[in-house]
């Protein structure tokens, strides 16, 4: 049960933009434009920075529906999502988004943690500003998202089945605030 | 300087949010549903955690900045920021925000990390769902804060006037997106 009186039988931070809609819509907002809108980075790589960095935040409600947006963007390459979670560095995508991953999971330890070392390499790899900088934001919500929905103990659903269905509505609707049922 | 080309002579968030006013705005705006508008605890209350949360995850504008705001509202009894921030245990602030200082030091940490008895505790001194909730959120929103702040290695004025000019805006003006000139 989560810490405080929210609706029940809503699971995540669905449950919490519904108890507090004056905050939910600007995080449900940023959410959008970060994984959503105009990026040089494609909204599947941007899910899969979301997914990765609540993979290490170790919350499961945040990684397995964005791993399952992801899967959703990926299509026939859906895959890759699995094996980024499992063991990134041998994965199949590019040196670039592994040196962006690097530098999402040391944002996830603590922003100090970013050095001018990560920067060269990923600018080596022909990251751009853009991508850098839409990188270290997402891997930083992410660390405020997991914090939001774990501090408060929502509710976290364990069917596969569940996030797969969620997967497909962020991908389809984006991040819109749910209605008084929670849809 | 900073890890991407933002606007120079612009310190912390400021810089990156004209760099990039499309996140910046719902960041601007999400700071001042959290940190001014209703809740059942003070701003200078909500300005203290954050400045907690800040201190507690090493970023120094995000800290400066938000505890010279937290001074400024608490006018006659500003030294009691610095005393939490010494030693929040023994600082002058009530049971009940200590309680809440405590949750927002578990957040800071991981959301996880937030227990049934920490809940117990805090409710147990008389702190409402609404005063869980915001303390929760404001801390979960410092960790993103500041890693964003510190991820990119944007520029941290060392003179504590500067900061003394920032905290006395943020409170006149609240959160509002800066001007061409990082006004």
């Amino acid at each position: 049960m989560a810490h405080i009186k929210v609706p029940e039988a809503v699971p995540g931070i669905r449950s919490l933009v519904m108890y507090r809609p004056e905050t939910g819509k600007h995080l449900y907002q940023l959410a959008h434009v970060l994984l959503r809108d105009d990026s040089p980075l494609s909204s599947a790589e941007r899910e899969l920075i979301a997914a990765y960095v609540s993979h290490r935040n170790n919350c499961m409600f945040c990684m397995s529906s964005h791993a399952a947006a992801a899967r959703c963007l990926y299509g026939d390459e859906s895959a890759i999502v699995d094996d980024v979670l499992t063991d990134m560095q041998r994965s199949g995508i590019s040196e670039k988004l592994k040196a962006l991953l690097v530098v999402a999971g040391k944002v996830q330890i603590s922003g100090k943690s970013v050095t001018a070392q990560d920067m060269e390499e990923v600018k080596r790899l022909g990251a751009t500003d853009r991508e850098i900088h839409d990188t270290v934001l997402i891997a930083a919500a992410f660390c405020m998202f997991n914090r939001y929905v774990d501090g408060l103990a929502t509710l976290t659903p364990t069917d596969p089945e569940a996030y797969k269905e969620m997967g497909k509505r962020m991908v389809e609707k984006g991040y819109a605030l749910p209605d008084a049922n929670g849809k």
